[in-house]
């Protein structure tokens, strides 16, 4: 994804690495506003980073000009990157996860009541940071999403370990546990850009479902050195998506998740054998033509993010 | 208390009643956002009640009159207590805790990650209902006492066990931890109301210190049955608190927090001996006294939930 990157970079114009060096900013600010050793693990967490692709949305949606200046927009994708990274804190203490991104987590070298805690303050600083943009009509995009991830959450506990997890049903937990976070980013860049909110974060949805979608079939495939988890890790944890769901249909002998056992490995092998992994792919494809399509204007940029989502798994 | 709520209710005019039972819709529509066991478990902590203590005095520092009406005013008192109870259910996920208010928690009902994530979407919709009201003044308000949880929760992690916690340092966490939310309530009622919203935080922001004052007495004395948990679980816990600070100064011989075991009973008594439990009501006492001395206008009904906090304990 380095290169799509640096492709997205060149195409966005120079305003793009300025900003996104200056959300770090932000983001450590938010992370130290506590003392003690909570600044030390949200600032772990925060500095570990990852791709900061909701930011680059928020950025790219906002394009070039934006009429109230550029620390409004940074405020908001910080505050969507808060977002995130809290939700991250606090899967990692319900998943127990040791690592993440190769790097202990919060949860890990704390300890649980820490990580709820550290959590809480992300969030909670998320909106405290947007708050500060003064617009409400900002802050009910960033409330919507942060109750879809919640809600998404409990939605995968509930469908946790079922063989019988609907196809909707899977895409409808994507649309909350990734999409509408997706979604609010676009909303948000385009709120301080004045840009058309709705269209665009129409495609900031449409990209996130294909990133999950993606997401999962990468779960199956692997290779673990590159994805920094084992294969199936999703089938162990007794998260049924949507390889699973569609490699069912085609070969009913896969085992129902919960006799699946540790030996995930077989199983991903023979939801591959199926052939369940193309149609995956197709769909993802599909979704991010339509985010293209429906973009209401040419936008290299967005475009290259786009195309980005997929060729990270191709 | 009830006698307490009584005296209140009468003090505060029809007006009070009628709001109580509207914020019990908006806090049943927020817990059941979402479908499925989430809804459930949100709503079941939410039923579970307590004493609406926050919502009224959001209520009671709006006055009757309200310029735009109540509807705006019963969200923002609905949203004070979703954070509450967003906090609650965290609390039990750090805390392992079975019971609270004698029901089990959404913890030991329904799993650590349930609770985490119950407790996110509380929260997010906290956010999501106060964002209706348009008013970015209150959203700060609430998003700063938010924080301020998180990070209370978080100097509590940190000081565990020590024997050395400042009187201080003790204050800053019970501010942090429960002071800021008795003040955002009482700043969103100024907000609504029309009322000066800094000098009714601050009457909140007194009270909540000594309820948390009192409250660590009560874990002191007891009885279990009065409490609903044994006494001296904030010592079993590792939670340093003001009796024992005081206590200690005065009876170098209480052990180390770290040394008192599962025997609470016996430490409690010499807490008790020492007369410090005596210096922190004191302590409360004149807390309750400014607080009521600060008030911008002499409210009988305000008086009296100061009063109430107090009188709890007496």
């Amino acid at each position: 994804m380095t290169t799509q990157v640096d492709a997205v970079l060149d195409a966005a114009g120079p305003a793009l690495s300025g900003r996104m060096a200056r959300v770090e900013g932000v983001l450590s600010a938010a992370a130290t506003w506590a003392d003690g050793p909570l600044a030390e693990h949200a600032l772990a967490t925060i500095a570990a980073g990852g791709k900061r692709l909701r930011p680059m949305l928020v950025f790219l949606a906002a394009g070039e000009d934006v009429p109230g200046g550029d620390e409004g927009l940074v405020r908001a994708a910080a505050a969507v990157e808060l977002v995130h990274a809290a939700t991250l804190v606090h899967d990692d203490v319900l998943d127990g996860a040791a690592l993440r991104r190769g790097r202990p987590t919060v949860v890990a070298a704390g300890g649980r009541r820490l990580a709820v805690a550290v959590g809480d303050l992300l969030f909670s600083r998320a909106f405290a940071a947007l708050v500060r943009n003064g617009r409400v009509d900002e802050l009910r995009a960033l409330s919507e999403a942060s109750s879809a991830l919640a809600a998404g959450e409990l939605m995968q506990r509930e469908d946790a370990w079922r063989a019988d997890v609907s196809v909707e049903r899977y895409l409808r937990r994507c649309e909350l546990k990734t999409a509408r976070l997706f979604q609010a980013a676009c909303e948000l860049g385009a709120l301080e850009g004045g840009g058309p909110a709705d269209e665009l974060g129409g495609f900031g949805r449409r990209i996130g479902l294909a990133f999950q979608l993606l997401d999962d079939v990468l779960d199956v495939t692997g290779p673990p050195e590159r994805t920094g988890k084992p294969r199936g890790a999703d089938l162990l944890d007794g998260t049924v998506t949507l390889p699973f769901i569609l490699a069912r249909e085609r070969d009913p002998s896969l085992p129902d998740p919960r006799d699946i056992g540790d030996d995930a490995d077989a199983v991903c092998d023979q939801i591959a054998a199926t052939g369940a992994l193309d149609d995956v792919r197709a769909q993802a494809l599909e979704m991010v033509a339509e985010a293209k399509a429906a973009l209401p204007r040419a936008d290299r940029a967005l475009e290259l993010v786009a195309d980005g989502v997929v060729d990270r798994y191709s």
